[in-house]
């Protein structure tokens, strides 16, 4: 085994051909400064021949300044019965101002035949060639050997050739590729070893995740000497994405002691992996191991007592070393015990009588039956605690709202006339007064966010910092269509803080004014008691 | 290697421990009902002694005919100090009306030291006591070895000591628990090792996903001999996750020659994990391995053009196989090809002239940088196309809509008194007349569809049997809050035929709107040619 590999990052280039990303050269930019804070040594940005917006992308990188990483531009070898230096692919790649550079080569017999539909030598010579030329041009080159597996599979002598073709031309790496993802662990290993056999050149895994055992195939790989490890941030890719670099990272330097990236990187990990999703606009996959936010998450009775005697009595290490934390989750399942635990983990008093919180428990259990959920909405959670003690007085109360969205054409046969509005009333309380108000908004929940507020701020003028960082709808009971449960998240932030509310009604309008209205409510509690 | 492996399902006990989900009594007969269709060997239904809704469950799962499948019930070893004919939990669990049982007990020093608080002999005595009281009552046991690996790799004599002492008391099958997720396949083949050599008895594997590698190690410990595998549907489980079953049977049967369920039976799984995820009331995870929407998918031209030429060229396996289907996706990224591909496999007939085909194309990129996107939503896509070609004539045109959601109480200060009303007005052309009209509804979308459908129905009286059957809304560059972009999904039926639109607005009301007309125009069109 290796006492250290080199990463490989291929999100803006594999990755982004996962279903629903599509990537600006700006948020392209971003992700590869991200990754060079993650420690990545070599960040895969895409591929110039195919993509005009690839070659903006490398223009524009020429000013990242990037201490630990090395930006590599993707192509692939020449067109069969051309040259080299007439191939305008390899053109685009050795202009676009990048030391080292990544060409994808067939290496297997069956693909060369089939879908090259070109002779088996020719292949080699595209190999050959492509790469001869690229070194001609003073580039350090890596070869990525397509199909590699299943090609060595079929064909083990004529995968080797495309190797040793590869090599003796100069190439820098061999990235072995299991391009349509579906190998085992112990065919990884036995073909690496034949070709740790057979050729000196330093190798690369490049795996997908079809069988999913990308992650494995990849650790299997390193296992018998491969060093370089390609992959992407939260497994990206097509069909069912590329090797998981968030799950392969924590595992080489956690569980097999193999060099990587520094400790303060690794402790970035989750931070970089859910700006990616951020950046690519998906929702992070919350079981995900290491960086996702269950993934340190206990719901089980069981397991909740079991830590409070032994933190690691239920996790595989300590979230921390990845920059992730451990969580319980409020749920209908929890017993008493979680609702208990939960509310000291956020410093709250419970009702101390037997009876108030069996009330309280039930309450919890009647609310989650109608769709509120409180393992994302800790400020609701928190609000529904305080509201349960005796003591408890609402900084407001909400009477009515009216929300009005309309879409005319002011000639009927004119589509290019046509107008939206979205207007909101509402009527709140605050003591004895009641404030009485309306405002225009861009769509109906904005328009009824605009409102509300308007009508808090003449007795909470503080209240103009607070706004609304994100919105989610979740349709609950799918199967009754539009008459469906609709649950509503917040989160909002005063620029310091950020917390998170729910609401939940048939009504998306009204899950969306609950929420909105515990947001603002627990901010002002949480102001008053000098709390935030 | 085993010849033959038994499936285990434990997604209705340790599966439901997933963040979100809370199976009922019915959703949990359904699930075993599809489980039975799938040939799992083994369903564990729940925990009898610690969730009364798991006891009313196995009280009516006798009604359940289950051809392929044996009823499990799970529960854990007696408490320390006290003797198993006491027990409350062993008590419930032998009275449940199951013939085969689980039991949970601890393998490891460090578990039974600081969680459990006791001696390691009584934990032996636990184990031993338990296992006996439960034969005496004729049921088979199994024994779920808690945190087994860690046990092993920490004190391996002690954890195998707890084997013996389950083997000795008549366990019928050994299952070796990754409680916590984070062993490696190496060390999970040699601890099976290592039991092989001093057991006879059975083994069972039950793997954690907390290093991402559950697939591998449950494959891992199938090659050196286990004859038990646990796992769940789709992965469910508490943090990361439990073994994917979804995984696991295709790459045993498949990939690994290992039986364990009929060629039919595995031609269902893409049903059956679709059908469990929609009972969970969880998104799918499009890229899973096998069962995904996208894992047969492709969505790079260079893909695209070579599935043209061989059908294997980027797929793993065939995905009849496992009762799922290849699909070309239209997206962002996709050539000119890809489209063409994709109308092709609609049965479209495309713009016949280059200038019509681009405006189509630059169209289409329009749409989805507004945040339409026709990747699930091909009745749009298609009346996309549709509408490009010079002979298109609309069935109907949407002129106007205003919808009203009110909430009044009619006093001000009577919280119980509240009503919530939502009403929708339209006015809609179809060929020269205007039908303006106005509906109530259960939300302001389900409003705007019946007026929408009341306006129509006068036309088109056969419209009464589309329903809705699903709605779905994403909001987009989340960061904005309120004033986000939003998608709208909208699946509609007609009881023999589904199909799905879009529309995107950074109004939900519009967006739904748009994607409510297309649904209903597509059905209309399809109606008029006969094609549905």
């Amino acid at each position: 085994m290796v006492a250290s590999v080199q990463l490989y990052d291929t999100t803006l280039r594999d990755g982004a051909q996962k279903e629903g990303i599509s990537f600006s050269v700006v948020d392209k930019l971003n992700i590869a400064r991200k990754l060079n804070e993650l420690g990545i040594h070599f960040i895969e940005g895409g591929w110039p021949g195919s993509n005009p917006k690839d070659v903006e992308f490398f223009r524009r990188a020429r000013d990242l300044t990037l201490a630990n990483s090395v930006l590599v531009a993707f192509g692939s070898t020449r067109q069969p019965g051309a040259s080299a230096e007439a191939d305008s692919n390899l053109k685009a790649l050795a202009g676009v101002g990048v030391a080292t550079v990544t060409i994808v080569g067939k290496s297997s017999e069956l693909q060369v035949v089939k879908v090259l539909e070109t002779t088996l030598e020719e292949n080699l010579a595209m190999i050959s060639d492509s790469i001869r030329y690229l070194k001609g041009r003073g580039l350090t080159v890596f070869f990525d050997a397509e199909h590699f597996f299943d090609g060595f599979k079929a064909n083990p002598e004529y995968a080797l050739r495309c190797l040793r073709a590869a090599a003796e031309a100069g190439a820098a790496c061999l990235v072995l590729c299991d391009t349509n993802g579906g190998a085992l662990p112990d065919e990884i290993v036995a073909a690496v070893k034949a070709v740790r056999d057979k050729v000196d050149t330093p190798l690369g895994i490049h795996t997908h995740n079809d069988g999913g055992l990308a992650v494995a195939n990849t650790l299997a790989a390193v296992a018998v000497g491969v060093s370089q490890v390609q992959g992407t941030i939260n497994g990206y890719g097509e069909r069912c994405g590329n090797a998981n670099l968030c799950s392969i990272i924590p595992n080489l330097k956690l569980k097999m002691g193999i060099d990587c990236v520094t400790d303060d990187e690794l402790a970035r990990l989750t931070e970089v992996c859910h700006y990616v999703s951020e950046v690519a606009n998906l929702v992070p996959d919350v079981a995900q191991p290491y960086i996702g936010s269950s993934a340190f998450s206990h719901k089980g009775g069981l397991h909740v007592s079991a830590l409070a005697k032994w933190s690691d009595s239920y996790q595989h290490i300590d979230p921390g070393l990845v920059g992730n934390q451990p969580r319980v989750v409020v749920s209908e399942l929890s017993g008493r015990g979680n609702i208990i635990y939960k509310a000291k983990e956020l410093g709250l008093a419970l009702p101390p009588e037997g009876k108030e919180l069996k009330e309280l428990l039930s309450r919890i259990k009647w609310l989650e039956s109608r769709g509120f959920q409180y393992e994302n909405a800790e400020a609701s959670f928190e609000l529904l605690i305080r509201r349960a003690r005796p003591d408890y007085e609402p900084l407001f109360e909400l009477v009515d709202f009216m929300v009005v969205v309309e879409k005319k054409r002011r000639s009927p046969a004119r589509e290019e006339l046509e107008e939206m509005l979205s207007e909101a009333t509402v009527k709140v309380r605050v003591g004895s007064e009641i404030m009485h108000t309306a405002s225009e908004g861009n769509g109906p929940v904005n328009a009824l966010d605009h409102a509300l507020r308007k009508a808090l701020l003449g007795c909470y003028p503080d209240l103009a910092s607070v706004r609304l960082v994100d919105y989610k709808v979740r349709i609950l009971e799918e199967s009754v269509g539009t008459e469906s449960q609709v649950r509503v998240f917040i989160e909002s932030s005063d620029g310091l803080n950020q917390w998170r509310t729910v609401g939940s009604s048939t009504n998306i309008i009204e899950a969306s004014w609950l929420a909105l209205a515990d947001s603002l409510e627990y901010w002002l509690l949480r102001q008053k008691k000098g709390a935030l």
